[in-house]
């Protein structure tokens, strides 16, 4: 890539990361509101507040208005969209709603936010503590949300294995690359795919953090 | 009414809405959390919560400052007055607390805040969508918010009968009209209206959306 | 205390109010969240959203920006810091993690965060009903969201002990002070004396206030 070319590249890409995250976290509220027996609207609002609940909250710390999805409505209405698909191709295939299929794109969506979140706090000065914790909030609120409204304990608290703490490690990792000079999207991409990586591979292989007190 | 009218007489009516949509969230408040064996200090923190929660959240997401109630702080005694009130006829009358006495003012709320929301954020620019999304969020999270602090599960998404749904028709209402062209006021007690009537319609016979997926 | 030192002990006091209350909340949630079964990374979120709930709401409603502990994000680290000494002093001692150990931490930063919110309100210039209001939101929200996250009812609604109550009265403390013309620092000491001394003799003495409808 040519020098003159990266102003241009970085915000294409926060964007494509941004449409991404809040796809697959839609998908991961998707299935969550599936399987707590909701009704289509109940989806709809599920879906929503996974999808856009941390990135409004790390908006609403950093400051920034207006908020990401008001401003970039067509994000709302991918999300009705994909509402109402989901529910067409369920009706057809019968398919079963896994446990499953709200883990696989609630990882993709942790590891995008994360990165996407500590990213646009270290654009803004934050220091480093504050960069991590919105790669933190950015990437596991929706999550929780999803799981209150749905009635169940969230699972970022409740179950032992690494789900906060790779959050942690992928703000890390842009911080990281970030000190060491690297071009922001390297680190973008760098933090997304670890993430994204190892808690796919945590849920297949059901790993576990050690109990704080045996 | 006169052209010159106009300009004071909406403002005014937007006044009125909001104080009788506090009110009667504030009612629903006050009879769930009596049902729910609060004291009066939880009867009024959860009636104040009911009240606002809907129309702060709106304010917040359309970066209005001052908040709503911040501003005209005398909702805040009226809230206060409403529970003493409550607290007074009830020890007097031994009157049961019923089921219906928190659905019917939270029926007026709805239709009373939906409509409202959508004006307000349709007067700030918003977008069709957002414009909803206002409507339906000032309108229902008071609600969502009382029957979590009362450990129940929002009625909005467990029941199958229309509430959020009902939202959604009330502000697709005001927006109507208002691109029809019709005066905002209009648009304001056409929403109104609809709503809260077929809120009360859907409680007193029981009416229920099907399920997603039978 | 002579005249030209009051600009700059009124700061100092507040920031050592907020750090102590910070600290105190940090302490009543890394013991909830220990007693609930977290790991290492569940606690110190647990810590985190209990020291700081309170403070950022009250922020966020006054409008305050940035958020006290973005400026100050030597919090951060305090809590922390806390949350691995609090591992490190309890794996060694094998000490048990007592109710107790949840509610006097919780009870000086009771007094400290409503005595605070409402001096900052009142500085601000906010109304009375609006610096009682911030006093008891900044005190009360912290324990809320700790016990919503920790998977039990809040306390400051359940159980019929004065809580909330005590709130609104140290809250009263600093604005009755103020309205008497006392210097800030001195309203801001009564209120948290009076507020954490009466709310420890509750827990101590186990005084409740009557139900509302017996």
């Amino acid at each position: 890539m040519s020098e003159w070319a990266a102003p241009s590249f970085l915000p294409v890409l926060q964007s494509t990361i941004e449409v991404l995250a809040v796809l697959a976290f839609a998908l991961s509220g998707i299935a969550s509101g599936l399987r707590a027996g909701m009704d289509l609207i109940g989806v709809c609002f599920v879906a929503g507040v996974t999808a856009l609940g941390g990135g409004t909250l790390r908006d609403l710390l950093l400051d920034r208005r207006p908020f990401f999805w008001i401003e970039q409505d067509h994000l709302l209405w991918m999300i009705i969209g994909l509402c109402v698909l989901a529910s067409l191709v369920l009706r057809r295939s019968h398919a079963e709603v896994t446990e499953r299929s709200i883990q696989i794109p609630d990882a993709v969506g942790l590891g995008l936010f994360s990165a996407l979140g500590t990213q646009i706090a270290l654009a803004e000065g934050s220091s480093v503590i504050v960069a991590i914790l919105m790669g933190v909030f950015s990437s596991t609120l929706g999550g929780v949300l999803r799981d209150t409204f749905c009635n169940v304990i969230p699972k970022a608290f409740s179950d032992h294995q690494p789900y906060i703490l790779l959050a942690v490690f992928g703000s890390g990792i842009v911080i990281g690359l970030d000190a060491l000079g690297w071009p922001a999207w390297m680190g973008l991409l760098a933090g997304v795919l670890v993430t994204t990586s190892a808690r796919v591979l945590v849920i297949l292989y059901r790993w576990s953090i050690p109990q704080w007190r045996p």
